[in-house]
C-alpha cells in the first residue's frame, strides 16, 4: 500500500492529521457541545478579517460555490443590477448563477491573464448608474490572478456601490481588513487556505446591510438573512449542518491561530511558492502569469511543449510518485496547475519538484519548456 | 472524560468508527479514486431502491433540506402547481421553499398524529386539475408518523401527477420499490439511516423525465439536471464535493450491504423501537402516535405530567448518563422525541431506557406519564 498521495490541488487540500482526528466522533447538532463548536468558528472568522465591529458572519452548508449564490441572493435586490469583473472562469460562474437567478447583471471582461482593472470598474460605475452591486474574485483560480480588492473596494465605497468579494481562495493567506475595506458580502469556505475539510462556507455580510436583506433570496436553503437570525436566536444552523466538517474546520482554526494567523500562513506559501516555481524553472517550465500578479495560492504552467506530453499521462506519472496535480482552466492555451495551499511546508514542495522531474523522464520528456 | 453520548437523535446519529475512520484521508476531488467513490456510491443507492432500470440518482452538497430545495426545483416547471400533502413541520417546510421559489403551491392540511390521506389528495386533484405535482414527506420527523407513500403514488401516477417524495428519515430502513411505485423524484441524505454523516443529499430522478428537467432551475447550485448531465460526463461533482462526508457514506454503504440491506436495517430499527417503547412505557411514559402509523424511526412522547418536569434540564440530565435526546416539534403540546436509528442495537436502547430512568430520579420525579 503505497503513501497517500499529497493533493497539490486548491481545495480539497491536504489537511493535518490533527484535524481529520478531530472528526472520529459524533456530535448532536442540537447539543450545546456543538453550538459552542459554532460560536467559536464564527468568532474566529470574524478575527481573521478584523470584522468583529462591522461585520456579522453566516456559514453555509454545502460548496463555496453554494454560498457565493447565497450571498448575491441574499444581499442583491431582485431589481439589483451586478456588475460582475470578469477575469476567468470563477467570474463566469457568479455571472451564470446572478443570471440564473433573475439578477440582471453585466459582465466588464478583462483578459484572464491580466487583474481586474479597478479604473476600468470605475468607469463602468459612472457608465450606467442603474449598477447597485459588484461582484469581485479575489483571487481568480482558473489562472491564479490576485485582483486589487483594495481598489476595487475604494472605488466601490466611493461611489456607492455594494460590493460582493468572493475570496474563497485567499481567505487565511492573503490579508484582508474589515477596518480598512468596504463590503456588503465576502465569501470564503472550510476547504481552503484554513486547511479545513470541504463541506461548508462561510459569508461575511456587513451589519449595517443585514436587515435590508430580509425576504430577497428566492431559495430557503441559500437564505443567508434567515440563517442568520435563526443562529442569533438559537446558536444552531436552520438544516442540519455537516456536524464533522465544523469540528474539523474548529481544529483547523486553532492550528492557523497557533502557526501565527494568516501573515504566518501567508509566508509558508509564499515559501511553497518560491520552491515550487525555482524548481519548476530548473526544468524549464514557464508560469503562465507575471510574477507582480500571481498569488502565492496557485500556479498556472505552460504545458511542455514536447510531443510526448499529454495531461492526462502527466497527471498520473505525478500521482505514481506520490502528488495530485490539478488540471489548467483557461480556453485558450494547454496549461496545468498547481497549488502551494494546504498542510504542507517546503519538503513537501521539493518533494513536488522532485517527483515533477521523476514523471517527465517516465515519459520521456527531456524538459518543461513550453513551445512557443 | 466521558465516553462519548450516544445519540438518539433523527440525524446526525451514532454511526460506527469503521465509518468514521474512513474520514482520516484527503481525496482530490478530481481523481479517478476519487471519480470511482462517486460511482460506486451511485451504484448502490440504486440498488437500495431498485431503480437501476427507472431512475437516476444525482448527489448534492448541503443538508437533505438542500436536496428537497434542489429536487422541487428541477422537477417542477416554473408555471407548475405543486400540492404539498402537510401533516408536520417538515411539509411546512417542503411548501415554503416551493412558495419563495415562485412556483404555485397549495397546501392539503392533515392533522399531525395521523398520517396524510391518499383520498383525500385524490379528492383534491379531481378537484383542481391544475396541480403538476404532489410532494409527500415518507415519514414525518415532526410527529414520527409513517405516510402511505404506495396509495399516494398509485394516485399520482393514475392521475398523470408527478410525486416528489421526502423519504430524508425512511430511505435504507424502509421498502421503497423503484420497480412498483412510480415516482418523479425521492430524496435522502447521508446522515440518516445509511448512519453515514451528514453533509450530502442525493435524488433519485425518473429517467423519463430527466430531459424535461433542463433549464427549470433558477439556482445553479440546486440545478440537478445541470449536476447530472456533467456527472455522467465527468464522473465529478460539478462544484467541490464533501470528500470526506463522500467516502464516510461509501464506508456506511458497504456495512449496509453486509449487515442484509434494508430489511436488516429495519429489523434492528424495530427490534430498537420495541425495547424502547417497551422501557418508556414501564416508566409510565405514553407515545404521542398510536403504534399503526408509527415508523420506527423516531418516536415522539408526550412530556411527563409531574410540575418538576421542564425539557432543558430532562435533556441535560440524559445527557449526563450517555444519551442525547431530540425535543419535540409540535405545536400544540409539550414532548420530547428520541431515535431508534443510528449504528446502535438493541444494549445501547436498554442503556437508553435506563439513562432515562436515572434522569428522571436526578430531577425528583416519580412516573413519566403525562398530564391527562
Amino acid at each position: 500500500m503505497d503513501r497517500d498521495p499529497i493533493l497539490l490541488t486548491p481545495g480539497p487540500l491536504t489537511t493535518t492529521l490533527r484535524t481529520k482526528l478531530a472528526m472520529l466522533r459524533d456530535w448532536g447538532s442540537w447539543d450545546s457541545d456543538f453550538i459552542a463548536v459554532t460560536a467559536k468558528v464564527r468568532q474566529s472568522l470574524l478575527k481573521v478579517i478584523h470584522g468583529e465591529d462591522s461585520h456579522v458572519v453566516v456559514p453555509l452548508q454545502g460548496s463555496g460555490t453554494f454560498s457565493v449564490e447565497a450571498a448575491v441572493a441574499t444581499v442583491v435586490p431582485r431589481d439589483g443590477h451586478v456588475l460582475v469583473a470578469d477575469n476567468g472562469a470563477y467570474c463566469k460562474r457568479a455571472a451564470r448563477l446572478t443570471n440564473l437567478m433573475g439578477r440582471r447583471c453585466t459582465v466588464l471582461p478583462f483578459d484572464e491573464s491580466a487583474p481586474v482593472s479597478a479604473e476600468a470598474v470605475e468607469a463602468k460605475l459612472v457608465e450606467d448608474s442603474s449598477i447597485s452591486h459588484v461582484v469581485l474574485i479575489h483571487c481568480e483560480t482558473g489562472a491564479g490572478v490576485l485582483n486589487p480588492l483594495a481598489e476595487v473596494a475604494e472605488v466601490c465605497a466611493r461611489r456607492g456601490v455594494g460590493l460582493i468579494v468572493d475570496a474563497m481562495s485567499s481567505f487565511g493567506a492573503l490579508p484582508i481588513d474589515a477596518r480598512e475595506l468596504r463590503f456588503d458580502a465576502l465569501v470564503a469556505a472550510s476547504g481552503k487556505c484554513l486547511e479545513g475539510v470541504p463541506g461548508m462556507g462561510f459569508v461575511f455580510l456587513r451589519k449595517a446591510i443585514v436587515e435590508s436583506c430580509a425576504g430577497r433570496s428566492q431559495s430557503l436553503a441559500m437564505d443567508l438573512h434567515d440563517q442568520h437570525v435563526y443562529m442569533e436566536k438559537t446558536g444552531q444552523w436552520r438544516f442540519t449542518p455537516p456536524t464533522h466538517v465544523v469540528v474539523a474546520l474548529a481544529e483547523a482554526i486553532d492550528q492557523f491561530e497557533a502557526e501565527g494567523g494568516q501573515p504566518a500562513r501567508l509566508a509558508r506559501y509564499t515559501d511553497n511558492y518560491r520552491t515550487l516555481i525555482d524548481g519548476m524553472g530548473r526544468m524549464g517550465f514557464i508560469p503562465f502569469l507575471e510574477p507582480a500578479i500571481q498569488a502565492p495560492i496557485i500556479v498556472t504552467f505552460h504545458a511542455p511543449g514536447d510531443p510526448c506530453y499529454e495531461f492526462r499521462a502527466f497527471y498520473e506519472a505525478a500521482k505514481k510518485h506520490g502528488f495530485i496535480l490539478y488540471p489548467g482552466k483557461l480556453t485558450q492555451m494547454e496549461t496545468f496547475r498547481v497549488g502551494c495551499i494546504g498542510a504542507i511546508g517546503r519538503n513537501e514542495m521539493e518533494q513536488a519538484v522532485h517527483a515533477v522531474e521523476l514523471a517527465l523522464q517516465d515519459m520521456g520528456i527531456a524538459s518543461g519548456e513550453p513551445a512557443i
